[in-house]
């Protein structure tokens, strides 16, 4: 079962994506180059069970932010939600207690877990619960890195001593508080990429690595075996943009987890992370927030073409103007 | 792993209950006797597995009816109770969708599905579930009637032709609509009885046949092997309840089923049905609505003791007259 390719009138772009970052870069996108063809590799490292309930958060956020369902001032989770469910679990006793599902969310885990348990991998149910949400009408592929089980987990040490926790532990209930000392994407060595991952890449035009997290979110994608040499292959342009603007993630808590694989948190240092493509590396070109202008010529001596635009994406609009200098930027690099 | 046992303070009355109005008439006990140690033999024939998660209609809805939880108008549910989840499942156009399934009742589904899944038996889960809604403290134990797998189908005909389907099929979705021709508790001849359900037989003071379903309710209790050999061999008076009143079921559509093992629809015919321990059926007393007090001769003529008295469970206070009368049937039969 693979899926459908719709014939793309537009450019055909692969996007390794994350959760809330990747999202509103891809709706921004879409905006940017209507009638191209967009396949997503998504981050399934975030995946975790709950209550039995197999929940994607990576995934579902880029189809809830694509299909019109997300919360968007939170950024995750549906909007108009209701916590019944939450609050009966709770009632019962059960843990954990600090994952906040919602009852609207917790029917596309049951059709998710229902479907896996029939047999389906995880690639079809995604593009069974993506078909709900209208993705294939806009030209959208959600293709998971893999099928295989990857879960990230972060190490971390605390008052309670160092021990691995897995990452929605780490991201929601530490909310990130004790120093993560390693991040290690469990089962990806073993890993092999979803259908169609590969061959997306190959017969890209174009690849962009949205402004997401660069180690858990883009980081465990390129952790699949395969994807990130099939990256370094490819024929088209692979242009990134910074996650990290004056020093500091645009989003989330980046930086802690940064820390951990050893990278300072600039748009400069996460450029030198992911590596030119011509030394062995992966972009051809990066993007930094205009106030990082002065990180230009850094990256630029690196081996990997640089511009300064706004990377705030603040709306639809600001989303899709990074998007076009991101295409610009290719086609630069391209010609 | 079994239950606990409170020590009795009142007497010990074991109660095989179906649905709502094995709830109600259960509810109208506590208020009739306090400090009594209520056993209650559930029918666990009705359960069905939607949407990967484990349904126990009838468990639950004797535990939502003591625990305070119930919707008091419909007789089954959650008070309280929204459709977030099933509105979300038929935008996913997943099936079935005549099941209503709410947001607060899904949780006790999760929580059993993911119990019964790390291998607990049905019984100390149904025992987890009831520790929430303090069915301890009331001196009630929920005992399931078997943890064995046990499915009532209904073999009806109609324009689809002739066919089996689940109880929970013919009953919400079909309404009850196609005569059925015949009910078979699929799996009932190889299940055990539950942990406790020989023992509190055995122990009873008294045995109370609520007016349940007697055929897709109590009949599936007494279907699993033991259960009515226990209740025949009982040193405790055995009264039950007609469900039949003025020729018609109370409530529900009781006849339909009747019809389909040959009882017509008369609170005579179900005692006929239940038949006197004397002659190697259950009854020692049965009770009728007074209304069909002209059955009682009838009834008395077949060897059990009987009784016309209001069958209506209008409120608690009806109930709880009902269960002194059940009571008071059940002295008089001992003494």
């Amino acid at each position: 079962m693979s899926a459908p390719t719709p014939s793309p009138a537009g450019p055909r772009v692969v996007v390794p994506a994350g959760g809330i970052g990747g999202a509103r870069f891809l709706r921004g996108l879409l905006a940017a180059a209507p009638g191209a063809r967009v396949d997503v590799i998504g981050n399934t490292g975030d995946d975790i069970t709950l209550f039995g309930l197999r929940v994607c958060p990576d995934l579902d956020t880029v189809m809830y932010t694509l299909g019109g369902g997300i919360h968007e001032e939170q950024g995750w989770g549906r909007a108009d939600e209701t916590f019944a469910v939450k609050e009966e679990l709770a009632a019962y006793g059960v843990e954990p207690q600090w994952f906040g599902l919602g009852d609207r969310d917790i029917a596309t885990h049951v059709v998710r877990t229902q479907m896996l348990g029939a047999g389906y991998p995880l690639s079809a149910v995604t593009q069974a619960l993506c078909a709900r949400w209208g993705l294939p009408a806009l030209g959208v592929r959600l293709l998971p890195m893999t099928d295989d089980p990857v879960e990230t987990h972060v190490v971390v040490e605390d008052d309670q001593g160092r021990r691995a926790v897995h990452f929605q532990e780490y991201w929601v209930r530490l909310r990130a508080a004790p120093p993560a000392l390693s991040v290690v994407p469990v089962g990806a060595d073993a890993a092999r990429p979803g259908p169609g991952v590969l061959e997306a890449v190959a017969d890209a035009d174009v690849v962009l690595l949205p402004p997401s997290n660069p180690v858990v979110s883009i980081g465990t994608v390129l952790a699949v075996p395969g994807v990130a040499d099939a990256l370094r292959a490819a024929g088209a342009p692979v242009v990134g943009l910074s996650p990290v603007v004056g020093g500091a993630p645009v989003r989330g808590m980046a930086d802690k987890v940064l820390a951990a694989i050893g990278v300072e948190p600039t748009a400069a240092a996460v450029a030198a992370h992911y590596g030119a493509r011509g030394a062995g590396g992966l972009l051809d070109g990066w993007l930094v927030d205009e106030r990082d202008a002065d990180a230009v010529a850094e990256v630029e001596a690196l081996g990997i073409r640089c511009r300064a635009v706004p990377l705030l994406m603040r709306d639809l609009e600001a989303s899709a103007a990074m998007a076009r200098a991101a295409l610009d930027l290719a086609a630069e690099v391209r010609a």
